[in-house]
């Protein structure tokens, strides 16, 4: 053990993988003396060697890591979601003291977190699923942190997490507790979700500009334009970054991933691409994995009852995509049937306006389910501090969110975010460009299905009388299920007159 | 007890709610003795006394059923899904003998029926889960029947489910072995998952068709003459019926259901709905519920990986449709951006081919999942059969599933539907057709959500370059996730250049 002395440490971070090393180094950065654990001992020996002026305190065992903590203990565990966290809770249960509080960092499911929330409370103790978004280097220089589960723990919690945590713009820490239980890990969840959308949405306007000819540096260009106002987000500026850059003469294998490759047979994987272009954007295959939070997204979605298309065409993107052979059999074999040869694209302007509208849309779908979610699982989110912490360290931070902010700061219970008046203009000018821009899109065959569902999904909301008539009176038809009236109270069954086999 | 001599029965029902009388009912008709049973023994003398020429055997306890039973035993389970069905089972299992058979006709989750498939041979017996559709007169009548379990045990089902299954215009029983263990139930679900989105393009076209200014019977007359040819379905036929249907003078409250009505005020229940009609139509409330086999669909989609938007913008029409306040607070406070004020429908031959190609996709969709639950289940699953076995009693038979039944006869391994030699034509009309119906649309603002997931489906399948290089791109930049090269073979990742705050 390096450093040991009896009870100094401020907080303790189980697990030493990239995450939780990085995570440490930042609370040690911000002056809370660490304790770190690994189950193999050598890593967390390793990550304190390696940075020696953080002055991490190594511990081997439990009981060492407990013993170095001041009380009440603030143990952050940053392992593997899933099993690991259940076994090391186990493991901890019987050491702690009245007042200490379990932190669980990871990729938890919120319902695990619910559930762990009760179990660690049920032994005495206290509990947060604290979602982290950022990825490495935000772990290290701050993350967005939305923590869940018991306010009093949060409290005990929050000197080092917001010390920690990126800043908005205006200087806001972007860590806020989120509500009960698994709150924390849901808004995490739901922020992967419409992060799905979010580049979707970016890859389908690169696409268009891409196949209506202009090169990658014309369309960084647009998008770098476009990131100086109120389109601006990282997603944004690391498009423009990745659009400019250059093929290495020598692409580094990963190493580590050589196992996962998809058997795909090298002439199916150029099909469609540019070829002798300089640009390394050019040579990357046009297949996306997942990773699952963003289909924790949109199963919520079905089981709250919220359509969420425009984040499922995220996800359903990165599902066709995985069937190359498919699609290449499927050019070749199958009629385009275009209405037009050429594409007529909408001006940049009027694309500006449309991919505003789509985003604004889906953080419309995303946020509904929020409302969903707290109605169903009896959590008080507060929708204006959800879109205060994503203003930073997290990957769909943005401009948009601001104007979100001040929408739910005017009326903290908006029906949906699309009703705001901060958005009006947005709208106004959003949706007839939306339009332009699918008009062009469907005539010439350009698959745009986040756009497409998004305008679907504006259409649907603002029809006050919808054809859900036909489907009521179809269920009532065939299994007697039941309808309403427009003009009268009361559930109905008609006898409908029966077809002629029947 | 009636009627009651040893080991005279050949089949027994257990369970005398709505669709088990009517099932044992059926059995009757075709020759077969019958025993029923039920918890309360009353409903089961009620329906035996009701249907004194249907001579069934009321058994008051299930040691009399299975003392009613000739051997090998085949006993009938219609209870409510869920642990009623393995309440019943293990209630069950003591009592029977070698070679005796439960089956579960329920509208069971396929892997509940999966487990007690293994449950049920360990115990010694063998068990088929059963998938029944056709609601109350298909089960008097003749029902789609979808058995999945051991073959053995099919072999042993078949003379009595093949003889009370609806018939085929070629004759051919609507019921066939559909595979191992979950199968049988996993096919019917996925068949709801279609009629969903079956409904929601009737639906949507009916609105179009409204919109535009046709009268009812108008309608009616447009999907009575599609309704002889290729787009011939039930559904199209109740259609016409509801579009006919007056309103009657007396309206008839479902008394059963008062509790159930969601307080909806009055004023808004009647938004947007036409004023003085004289159909019914016009007066049934545009929300529409749904009951789980839909949703279950979607989620088998997320979690294969297939890509079943149509089917799910059936769903998330029903749920939109819930929120009827807040679509009337839209309608009025949001701005339509429409693009031309007048629709300019395409005429009623487009419509029609479009209408076809969109219920290609969908069906093309649903037979995708067919496809990955093959293989992640390990089921044999015989696309000809299925699609067979829905010409009759079900919610979905057309005329539509001869040319599927041809595409997979043709080719059993078809990787999609729409690549079948069989749909060429149908596409090269329909395509266009459907580019046609959606410039209108969009142009104007109509809601058409399956028709838009359609053709982005049809897009994006035959895209053999699609937009997620980009995707991949992103994810390696912020997430060190790796991509694959259009021109060599490994997994690579990139050292992106960071952005000016990393």
């Amino acid at each position: 053990m390096t450093n040991k002395q009896t009870a100094i440490a401020d907080i303790a971070v189980l697990g030493m993988a990239v995450m939780g090393k990085n995570l440490a180094l930042n609370m040690a950065d911000h002056g809370f003396r660490t304790a770190i654990y690994n189950r193999t001992a050598s890593k967390a020996h390793e990550a304190a060697a390696e940075n020696p002026e953080q002055n991490l305190i190594v511990c081997e065992t439990l009981e060492e890591l407990i013993a170095s903590l001041k009380t009440p203990r603030r143990l952050f565990l940053m392992v593997k979601s899933g099993p690991p966290v259940d076994t090391l809770i186990a493991d901890l249960l019987p050491l702690l003291e009245p007042g200490d509080l379990i932190m669980d960092g990871g990729n938890s499911f919120f319902k695990d977190s619910q559930r762990r929330s009760e179990e660690v409370a049920a032994a005495g103790f206290r509990f947060l699923g604290v979602g982290v978004s950022g990825g490495e280097s935000g772990a290290r220089f701050g993350p967005a942190i939305m923590p869940g589960g018991d306010k009093t723990a949060y409290e005990l919690a929050a000197p080092v997490l917001e010390a920690i945590a990126a800043k908005a713009p205006d200087g806001a820490a972007c860590c806020a507790w989120m509500g009960e239980g698994g709150a924390g890990h849901y808004v995490k969840m739901v922020h992967n979700g419409i992060e799905y959308a979010d580049m979707e949405l970016i890859a389908e306007l690169y696409y268009i500009l891409h196949t209506g000819g202009l090169d990658n540096e014309a369309i960084a260009a647009i998008f770098e334009e476009w990131n100086q106002g109120e389109l601006s987000s990282y997603l944004s500026e690391i498009t423009v970054r990745i659009l400019r850059e250059e093929d290495p003469a020598d692409p580094s294998i990963d190493l580590d991933s050589s196992l996962k490759e998809d058997p795909i047979a090298l002439e199916l994987r150029s099909s469609g691409a540019p070829t002798g272009s300089k640009y390394l954007l050019d040579k990357v295959l046009d297949i996306s994995r997942q990773k699952g939070t963003g289909k924790w997204t949109n199963e919520e979605g079905l089981e709250l009852g919220v359509d969420l298309s425009i984040l499922t065409a995220g996800l359903n993107a990165r599902y066709m995509s995985m069937d190359k052979g498919l699609r290449v059999r499927a050019e070749a074999e199958l009629p385009q049937g275009a209405l037009t040869e050429a594409s007529s694209l909408p001006d940049k302007a009027s694309l500006a306006q449309a991919f505003l509208a789509a985003r604004l849309l889906a953080y419309a779908q995303g946020f509904s389910l929020y409302r969903a979610a707290a109605k169903a699982y009896h959590w008080n989110l507060d929708y204006r501090t959800i879109a205060a912490t994503f203003r930073g360290g997290c990957i769909i931070r943005s401009a948009l969110l601001s104007p979100i902010m001040e929408a739910y700061a005017a009326d903290s219970d908006l029906p949906n975010l699309l009703l705001a008046p901060a958005f009006r203009a947005t709208l106004e000018a959003g949706i007839p460009a939306l339009r332009s821009l699918l008009a062009s899109t469907i005539a010439t065959g350009l698959p745009v299905p986040a756009y497409a569902a998004a305008l679907s999904y504006y259409d649907q909301l603002r029809a006050a009388r919808s054809s859900a008539n036909m489907i009521s009176a179809q269920r009532d038809y065939f299994g007697a299920h039941t309808f309403q009236r427009t003009d009268r109270e009361g559930i109905y069954h008609h006898e409908w007159p029966q077809t002629d086999e029947e």
